[in-house]
Parts: C-alpha cells; sequence; structure tokens
C-alpha cells in the first residue's frame, strides 16, 4: 500500500491538472473515498481508514483523458467514481491516489427508437426522464436510481430493477456500446460493441475509465408500484414466482420481504397490517385486472397500489422499489445499527425448504429478503437477507450454511471483483482487458486481485 | 346427425330471422362450412361431406341474440364462424343447421393504454393497425394474421407469434374479456373477465357466442423480419433456443425449419441458399446488433431482413410470420399436395436427440418445422413437423414413435376439442360453462365430445 502512496507527488499532479478542478481539503478527500461499504461491518472496518490523495473533477472527456495520462506518467493509483452508492467499496482508494468523480460528464449524447447514449456522470433518473419524453425507459435501474449515476451502475452492477424480465446487464442487448480511456502516458479511446461491452461491466472502474454508454430502451409502459401482503412468507414466495413467470403480465419488479424485515422498515410498516409477509412489485397499470385474479388465488391482498413514476418523482415520496434490493438494507440500518445483509442464489424449485432450512438453524438471526430475476433462461430467486450482526466468525457460519443446502453465497462482505463473485475469479476476457488498457495497474488497484500487470511494468506498481 | 337434420325448417328460420342477412345458396353452404381441415387428409374424408343447411350473416349484436333466440326455439345447430382459416374443421358443421359468419361485426369498441376491445369479426391486421396508430400493438396473433378475424383466433386458437415471448393466450394477462351470448330462447349477456375469459377460448364456438373480445396491446416496437440460416439443424436448434431465451432481444417469434422443409417453400426457398436450415424470427430493430452477435457465436448467417410492418402491409410480399405456424404447413402443400402436418411437444433439453431419433426412425417421411414458446415458466419447443402423407396408419406410427421418446402429441387431425388437446379433455369449468350457456347442446354440436346436456334436455338433440 505504502509503495504508490508515498509517490504521490502534489506539485507534479497539480501542474499536470491544469485548470481540470481539484480538491484536497480533507473533508472532500474523506467523502469521495466512500461508498455505502458501511452496510457491512466487515468493510466497515478495512476500508475506513483508506482515503484519496486528491480528488479530481472532469469536466469533459478532455479532462478525463488530461487525468488518465498523468496518472500514468506519475504511476498513481486512479480510481474512477460515480454517485458513491456501491456497497462493496468499489469507490474506496485501496492504495491512496487520485480519486475522478465523474459526474460532470453528465451530457445525454442521443435518443433513437430502442437505445440512448449519454455520459457516464448522469444521474439514471434524469437519464430514464430524458428517455420517458421521448416514449420510452430504461430496462434497468438499481433501487438508488434516484442518487445513483448510470457509469457507477454499470462499472459496479449486475442487475437490479428491470432483472425480473430483462436478466442481468450482461444478457445480450442489455448493454449496446461503451466508451472507454485507457490508462496509458498518450490514453487511447476504444468503443466497445454488444457483448464486448461486457469487459467493463462491474469490474469497479479496474478495467478502463468510461466516459459514455449506450444502453437499450424499451417503449414506456405506465408501471403501477403495488404491494401485496400474505399470511405466510411460503404463500408470498409462491405468488412471487407466478407472477414473476407470469409472461402476460408485464412485471419490473418482484420482490419478497419477510414480515420481520418489514417490521425495520419504517416507510414500509405503515403501508401494509403489522405480521404479514409482503411482496413490493411493479407491473403494467392495464394489467392490475390479472394481477388481483392472481393475488385472490394465491390467498393475498393489495395493500397498496400508487402511480410508480409519481412516487419516483416525489421527493417526499417512497417508490416502492425503494423498498426492494439494496434499500430493504438500507431502510433496516436505519432502524437497527447492528443490521448487515447477505447475498445468495436460492434454488427456485428447492428455495421453501431452503428457507424453512435457515430459519430453524438461526431463528430471528437471518430475515428474509427475496429478489426474483431471469438467468440462464429461467426466473431464478436471490436471497438477499438481512443479518442481524454479532462476529465474522457467526456471519461465516450463515455463509456456511446456506453452501451447505445448495444456496451458493456472493458474499457482500468483500472488497474484490473476484470475492463477491459466485465464481470467486474474474472471466479472463476481462483479465486481458485490463492488460491492455491499464497496463501498470493503475486502475482501483486491489479491487481486481487476480490481476497480474504484465512483464516489464510490475515493478511500477510495486 | 340425421335427427338433428331432419329438424331445419326453413319458413320457420326465415320467419325468425326478420330481416338478418341469410343465404342458402349451394355455393355459399359449400364455402361457409370448411375451414382449413384439408391440411388433414384424415379430416378431408372424414369432413368435406358436411354443409349448413342455411348461413346468417349478424350484422350486430341484435342480430346475433335473434339467430341465438331462433335456434334455442328451433333445436337448430348452430356453428359460429370467422374466417374461417382453423385447420381443425372449427367451422365445420357436423350436423348441418345454421352457420353463423361474424365478419359484418367488426367494430372497434375503444382502445385505452394497454387493452384495445372490439367485436369479434375484426380482421387481427386490421385490429393491430388501429391499435398502432395509437403506438401499440396486439400481443398474439396467428400466421393468419391477414386473413383472420380476432374473434375466430380467440375461438379457435391457443397462441402463435407472439408466444415466444407471452406465452399462451390462457396466461393470465393474455386474454382480458369477453361479452358471451347464451343460446337459449331468452339470450342473456355475460361479460367474462380475466381468467374467466378461457371459458371460452379454443373451444370451437361450443362455449356461447363471443360477440366482442377485450385483448391486452403492449407499446409498439420496431419489429424486423429476419431469416438466420445454419449449416445442420442442431445449431439452428441452439441458436433458436438462445434467442428465445434471450431477455434482453425483444423478439416476437422463434422458429427453426430443416432444410427439407425449406426447400418445399417456394416463396422462402428463394431467400435462403439451398440446403441450409432456416430461423426465422422477428427481433426489435434496435437489437439487430445483438442478434449478429448471439448468429454469429452460433455459426450461422443472416440471409434476409426487412421492416415487418412494411412486409406486412405489402400484399406483394411475404412477412417472415408467413412462414412459420401454420403457413409452414401452407406453403408446402402448395408444393407438394402429398403433405400433412402434425404437431407435438419436445421436451427442449432433449430436443436435439429426440430429432435425431425421428430423423432415423422415418427419414424423408418427417420433416422438421419447430415453434418456441413460453409455456410453464420455461420457454419450450413444439414439433410442427411436416409429414408427407401415405396412410392413417403410418400416421399413427409418427404419432407413436413421438409418444415413445417422449414427445407429446396434440393430434391436429381430429375435429374435437378434446382430442386436439395433449390432455385429450376438456377442462371442467369449460363444461359447466356449456351447460348453463348452452343447455341444449346446439353449439357446434359434436365438438365438444365429452358434452352431455343437463337432464332434460338430452332428447331435444337426440
Amino acid at each position: 500500500m505504502s509503495a504508490v502512496l508515498t509517490r504521490f507527488d502534489k506539485p507534479a499532479m497539480v501542474a499536470a491538472l491544469g485548470d481540470v478542478p481539484w480538491s484536497d481539503a480533507p473533508a472532500q478527500l474523506k467523502l469521495k473515498s466512500r461508498d455505502f461499504y458501511w452496510f457491512s461491518p466487515v468493510l466497515t472496518e478495512k476500508l475506513d481508514a483508506c482515503r484519496a490523495d486528491l480528488i479530481a473533477m472532469p469536466r469533459d472527456e478532455a479532462d478525463v483523458i488530461r487525468i488518465a495520462a498523468a496518472c500514468a506518467r506519475l504511476r498513481l493509483p486512479l480510481v474512477v467514481r460515480g454517485a458513491g452508492t456501491g456497497n462493496y467499496g468499489q469507490a474506496t482508494p485501496l492504495f491512496g491516489g487520485v480519486v475522478m468523480e465523474m459526474t460532470g460528464l453528465n451530457r445525454l449524447r442521443w435518443i433513437e427508437s430502442g437505445r440512448i447514449r449519454a455520459q457516464v456522470g448522469i444521474r439514471i433518473a434524469a437519464l430514464d426522464a430524458l428517455a420517458r419524453k421521448e416514449g420510452q425507459e430504461l430496462r434497468h435501474y438499481p433501487s438508488t436510481k434516484r442518487l445513483s449515476t448510470i457509469g457507477g451502475f454499470f462499472a459496479g452492477g449486475s442487475g437490479g430493477v428491470g432483472a425480473v424480465t430483462h436478466g442481468g446487464l450482461r444478457e445480450p442487448g442489455n448493454l449496446l456500446g461503451a466508451r472507454v480511456i485507457t490508462v496509458e502516458e498518450t490514453p487511447r479511446i476504444i468503443e466497445l460493441r454488444g457483448q464486448d461491452t461486457g469487459l467493463v461491466n462491474r469490474t469497479f472502474g479496474s478495467t478502463g475509465i468510461v466516459t459514455e454508454i449506450e444502453m437499450p430502451l424499451d417503449p414506456v409502459r405506465p408501471w403501477q408500484d403495488v404491494l401485496v401482503s400474505f399470511p405466510e412468507i411460503n404463500a408470498a414466495l409462491r405468488f412471487g414466482r407466478a407472477l414473476a413467470e407470469a409472461p402476460g403480465i408485464a412485471r419490473k419488479l418482484v420482490s419478497v420481504l419477510g414480515a420481520p424485515t418489514v417490521a425495520l422498515m419504517t416507510p414500509l410498516r405503515v403501508l401494509v397490517p403489522a405480521g404479514r409477509d409482503v411482496v413490493p412489485c411493479m407491473v403494467d397499470a392495464a394489467h392490475m385486472e390479472a394481477l388481483r385474479d392472481l393475488v385472490a388465488a394465491h390467498g393475498g391482498q393489495i395493500d397498496h397500489s400508487a402511480d410508480s413514476l409519481e412516487a419516483e418523482t416525489d421527493p417526499a415520496r417512497t417508490p416502492v422499489f425503494e423498498f426492494t434490493y439494496g434499500h430493504t438494507t438500507l431502510h433496516a440500518l436505519k432502524s437497527d445499527k447492528a443490521i448487515t445483509y447477505l447475498q445468495s442464489l436460492y434454488d427456485i424449485d428447492r428455495a421453501e425448504a431452503q428457507w424453512a432450512a435457515v430459519q430453524a438453524r438461526f431463528p430471528d438471526q437471518v430475515l428474509a429478503h427475496f429478489e426474483f430475476f431471469v438467468w440462464e433462461g429461467r426466473v431464478a430467486l436471490s436471497g438477499v437477507h438481512l443479518i442481524r450482526w454479532s462476529t465474522p466468525g457467526h456471519l461465516q457460519s450463515v455463509m456456511d450454511f446456506h453452501e451447505s443446502i445448495g444456496a451458493a453465497i456472493a458474499n457482500p462482505h468483500v472488497s474484490t471483483v473476484e470475492d463477491g463473485s459466485r465464481y470467486k475469479l474474474a472471466p479472463g476476457d476481462q483479465l486481458r482487458f485490463k492488460a491492455e488498457v491499464d497496463p501498470r495497474g493503475l486502475l482501483n488497484p486491489g479491487k481486481m486481485r487476480s490481476f497480474v500487470p504484465p512483464a516489464g511494468n510490475q515493478k511500477d506498481v510495486a
């Protein structure tokens, strides 16, 4: 860690930046070196002291190129940051250096039928609003849509709202293009198309600096926020699966929250009767009649229903998607600071039995939160349970138990690309691409831990 | 059969009709007593001599009610007909009586966001054109879209184009409402909503006279017709499955046609190189780049690509959907009168081996045609193979062989609701509903063969 830090040469860097805005005020360095890693007590302990040496704030791509060239020449770590809403410390510099905040690059490039291209620093909600003006909408967004940048989602995320219909971001057609700047003394610009776009997806900014991305748009739908409740969780899981698999009902989101989880979520708790298990979902308003039939067939009741867009655009309201994905944990943390979470992949055909086993083994310590999404041609079920934090050993025992019953873990208490994946590795094509665009390994060093700089460059980052 | 026929009393019927248009010209009786049952040599032999005694042509619902009341009072069979493009003899009267042609009821009721309501006799292409004016489109249509009425599709069909994304018509949300006239001396009007609409779906007009239906609409997409070809059928099947399961590519149609099938289809043969297996498909034009990646990854090539709407609206052109579903057989029959077909359900995970077994057992006698569709939460694979006709015994051996390798048969060489289904039965709720709306069993008698009129009414149709 120290080897790189000691190299930070402020006068040289400031000279190289020219008129690019920057700051090294301690409050700024602290603020911009953090993201939502504090969801995890493990990451908090590991990352809380990490600090950038300088925050750079490019206004356009020329500024980005200037910063990249300077870092390459001065051999400085470069961490690219959006709004800092990631949960894995994606935006936290492990070895100091420069954090580059991309929110100044927030221009729309163009909208066509079925596609949109914009700079990475635009807020997702703003980008979606631009698409809606043209009768279109984004397929995917995170529960932090109102805060996050599209580039941060792209570089740090894998799916989220929309994945119940369109699968993850890496499914063919979900990412159309990316403009990538290399970290070299003379940076190059690379346009990635189609499946190659996956080379820079969810690599925490370690495989190139993305300045523009191109995403698919779908025709806009009148989404309806709905909260459906059930007297027991298996009914909620069965209804959730039926809705997630209903090809005749347009659906954007299907989640399941156990009653103890709901009890920790203050703004949700007031919308549903106490003690009920809740399915937050978003469906096309034209399909509410079909939804009501499905709810009745599963013994549920609709406790809340609202126009999704109205809820999203009113800062005083909470749209249903803000009760799901990462926001479930966020709300719970506001009620109880000893909460954390865990990501897992249930077997959808054995999910009720798997969850019953978890409940029996960890009563009151693991609280149900599930998300449905499409994966490998089918609807799959992710567990994003809340965990009552006690010790790292207890957390490990929850993970071990999940794996013992066939639920794979994607550990959110780690800060590397590899350890957070179910496969515990970075794809070979991403590693090869990193060697091409970041030969000295300066981009977010330590995050793609299996990367080894090409021979001849290794000493530079030693 | 004769018991009912002898009862036909023309003066009484004509008097009852009042000013409702009707005909008993022999050419009309022949024409309007037929549909596309001649796809099947078995049905041709069985149905070719069947004739209505009178064709009634209602102009509006009041006419329909008058005809229904007259048939109820005079105890006459009543067969409801759209454009007559069904393949099962749906529109053929087994016991004479009245055929009621619904094409005069062709009014749009309304279009809203996500839904459309119209009288049953409107052509599907015309209905879709009305929806498109409002930026919306129908989810499903048959390959006979340019000929068929929406009511005929609804009463005689189960899915078709669109089912690869939205599943069959009976999936929740795919049929929203139906207005049903009962066959009683004083007919009643019943509005069916939601899942109850299934009571009159694919019952060949035997469970009530439908005068209006309400269907879901999706936001319109710029569909692109595409023909992709492969050097061998397993590559075509694998590509077809990958596309059918690609949640990031909007797709309306994915079919597979073996090279020998293509060779029989004159207008298709000129568009692709000889000897290639072909995947006709429709995808959103904005997703062509993702499609090209997928085609390349499977070793295929794109031989034809065109705007779907332009092809559909030009009478001189053949849109890609007219190479699929029933039209595959139709084109082949134009080249070779000894062709018929067979419907089956392959196991998508064993489809290559199943097809290899069929090929080995019936070389040159069974020609590959597959359709992908969504069923029970997954993409499924239907075989709609062409069969070189020789004898009923040979056809039976093809069916038996399919069942022996685990491919269920939905026999299209029968004229009853039950025998054409994989389960060989009519659902109990449809039978109960028929007893309520058609207590004397006058609607398309003989088609729902397991129906027994309620006690007290049985002698009337004996």
